[in-house]
């Protein structure tokens, strides 16, 4: 048996994952809007042997903080990710690509068809982040009063899955024959309607595109609430999460695969992803400035408006940054479980307020290891060997810089360990994870029937 | 001054503009999916200095005829336009990339958003054919239970397109500072909300997106009622439509460029390309045996099915394909003036069925000039010289075979007479076009109100 190997995604933030990565050197300032960026960033992604490229999404601009916080933010200009990703398709041959998509924003129809797209022209190299959306800024786009309630757009979010499924099996995989010398192109009897009608959506069908060369581009999610562990069980392949010990980890690991038997489902059909974001250095000592120099560019007026919402009413631009804050609050329901730790860690310390912003606000609440490459490797491989991952979703603070770092110097370590591929094993992103190819259901069904 | 020159956009139906060109073995069977050779075909029109590349679009497919004409039908199985592009746009340079996206069944802000992707990609090459979709198979797609009539379709689209600029100037072209000494990223005096209320939508804003290199892409069109004329008139700075003589061309290049002046538009701000799907010969005698042989491959059971809605309730698979017609009908209200023409001549000269479906089926209405290279420049200049037209979009038959052939033979001769470009001009689409970058609708409301 060949030892298991770790899966790794990159996590391709803009300039960064670090909130203030925009202003560091080793960013590229524009790079929402530099194709020459992305490429040069999926090139060395590859060039790692990374399984997949991934972009976070939301359709509309998310606002916190008053105006000094605004003008400071790096994130407010981005391509959509599934254009981004055929460009970079075309400069690529191996690596997969992971793009972020709403299912309460968008439509089925036109959803199934660009993804169903990018995974031809990436030749099975196409992935789909599920999300339902969780800023509440983006309704107003679409002609809503409001931002649905969490189980109406899980609810949606189920139904639009199974939506899109169906219209990529409109076609049979052996179903166009392209016979020339007959005039034949292909077989009617092998394309198949869908004919929907469900709570959220009437969708007739067929799409008019070739079952995607995945059969389905790979599915992930990325929510981490019952309703996302229950759709992550039930439909997803990759999951993303964040989580910054082991502990909590190896939980929601095993919390998530146990929910899938209910399904119909095997434990190995999804791989747990959670985020790490390496800073890396030749020594410890080299990593740990790298770092704090990465901290003390976040602005005060960013660090505060990411804080603010915990102390409502409060003007907290008066305070002292490097005195405690005058209380510390609970954390306000809803929020994760991670900003509940932090809270506590920062009333035992007496953090100052400067040290909490720090803390909650630079790696917007992912797991931060900083260290040497060994160092960071030991992390990935206790918590890969441990029950908590099955890879990760790697986000280099700073781009292009950290993820160079990380291919020269993490992914050997890795690779010597024999943790890691030492080549791509596959020629789309289901067989470089060990995916299995869906059948295609009504197929399946008439095969049942017969 | 220099001499006015034609502008040259390449219609890129997968396999090539004729309805048989599948069967030819010049085609790429399986191009509607085949990545590999939608590149070819996009650096062979660069090769040949092309304003642009175009894809027709639907949301849906299209069916028409019985099963014996469904299965021998090749334009079921075709890439998402704005993902094909995406591609393309990374392994060319110079070219424009029009793509088809409707009206009627798209959302605003997610088209807005695709586009404004596209021309950042690209880096200024995006442009947007903009059609309210004349199929009526796809309403099925998006929950409706019938195709809107055309006064409504037309009516959102007008709002439609409004919206969509908007949205690409929620940002001034200077909005962003990115000073990382200071941290200061943009200036959100510079960033504006378009908080639509219409009819048909309602759009907060503003879009994710920073304003497109172009300030918008290009806006094309190829509606030729009234409301489609109206709407170019309006908005759009290219338009396609098919016309197979000079007279007819000619009163639709004055009708249309008459309307603009009610807008506040010139003339030279809307190009007028008609369709010409060229058959090159080395001889005339050479085209014609190519065409014959194009002809020829189309199947009875395709040609029958494209003209049996002119005889409702006949069953026109019983007829002699080599006798004329038992009578020939009225063409039915609301089809195209062409069809009318046809049924009228075939009338007059007696053809048979046979000849009657190779006339109406093979270049889809489009015109047709088969000849020698010098013989299709006359037909260009003519039509360029005497208001008929401002260049065309060329339709090759057969690709990529064809369109080797028009870079090969007829951009030579086109360029000799002076009438084409030896050199891209600009480095967007809209300068290599000759069309003006417009101005942010936001930033020139101040202007004009302070
Ligand atoms: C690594 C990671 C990436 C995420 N990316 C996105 C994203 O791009 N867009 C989005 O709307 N939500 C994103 N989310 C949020 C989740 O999809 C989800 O909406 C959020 O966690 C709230 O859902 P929940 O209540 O199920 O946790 C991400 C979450 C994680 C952990
Ligand atoms: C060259 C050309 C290309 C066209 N391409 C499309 C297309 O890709 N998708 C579409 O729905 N309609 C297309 N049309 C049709 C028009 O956009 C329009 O919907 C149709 O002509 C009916 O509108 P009208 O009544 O204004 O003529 C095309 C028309 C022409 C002349």
């Amino acid at each position: 048996m060949t030892q298991r190997k770790l899966r790794l995604g990159a996590f391709i933030m803009a300039t960064g994952h670090h909130i203030a990565a925009w202003r560091h050197p080793g960013s590229q300032i524009d790079s929402g809007v530099n194709i020459d960026h992305y490429i040069e960033v999926a090139q060395t992604a590859e060039r790692g042997l990374f399984d997949q490229v991934f972009v976070a999404d939301s359709p509309g601009i998310g606002f916190r903080g008053g105006e000094e916080a605004l003008r400071r933010q790096g994130r407010v200009s981005y391509f959509e990710p599934v254009t981004l990703w055929a460009a970079l398709s075309a400069v690529t041959k191996h690596i997969g690509f992971v793009a972020t998509a709403s299912t309460t924003y968008e439509d089925p129809y036109l959803l199934a068809r660009k993804f169903a797209s990018l995974d031809h022209i990436s030749k099975g190299r196409a992935a789909w982040n599920v999300v339902t959306t969780s800023a509440d800024n983006v309704h107003g786009n679409f002609g809503l009063d409001a931002h649905p309630d969490p189980a109406l757009r899980y609810e949606r979010a189920h139904e639009f899955v199974q939506v899109v499924k169906g219209l990529w099996d409109s076609f049979e995989d052996d179903a166009f024959v392209r016979d020339a010398a007959s005039g034949v192109y292909f077989d009617p009897a092998k394309l198949h309607a869908l004919n929907h009608v469900g709570k959220h959506f009437r969708v007739k069908g067929p799409l008019n595109l070739e079952r995607p060369p995945q059969g389905y581009p790979v599915i992930v999610q990325a929510g981490s609430s019952e309703d996302g562990k229950e759709l992550a069980a039930a439909t997803a392949e990759a999951i993303f999460t964040a989580w910054t010990s082991p502990a909590e980890a190896q939980a929601f690991y095993g919390d998530v695969k146990g929910r899938m038997a209910k399904y119909g489902r095997r434990p190995e059909q999804l791989l747990v992803l959670p985020g790490i974001s390496p800073v890396i250095g030749r020594t410890e000592e080299e990593a740990q400035a790298k770092w704090a120099e990465l901290q003390a560019l976040i602005h005060p007026a960013v660090g505060l408006a990411a804080i603010a919402p915990f102390w409502p009413g409060e003007d907290v631009s008066r305070w002292d940054l490097d005195a405690p804050p005058p209380y510390i609050p609970e954390a306000p329901k809803g929020i994760q479980s991670r900003t509940q730790v932090v809270l506590e860690l920062a009333r035992r310390e007496r953090f100052t307020v400067r040290q909490l912003y720090e803390y909650l606000a630079g790696a917007r609440g992912h797991w931060v290891v900083v260290g040497t490459p060994a160092q960071i490797a030991d992390r990935m491989q206790e918590w890969f060997e441990n029950g908590a991952a099955d890879g990760f979703n790697v986000m280099p603070p700073v781009l292009p810089a950290s993820l160079n770092e990380f291919v020269d110097l993490v992914v050997p370590e890795l690779q010597r360990r024999g943790l890691f591929r030492t080549a791509y094993e596959g020629r789309t992103l289901r067989e470089n994870l060990g995916l299995e190819r869906p059948g295609n259901a009504f197929a399946q069904a008439q095969r049942a029937a017969a």
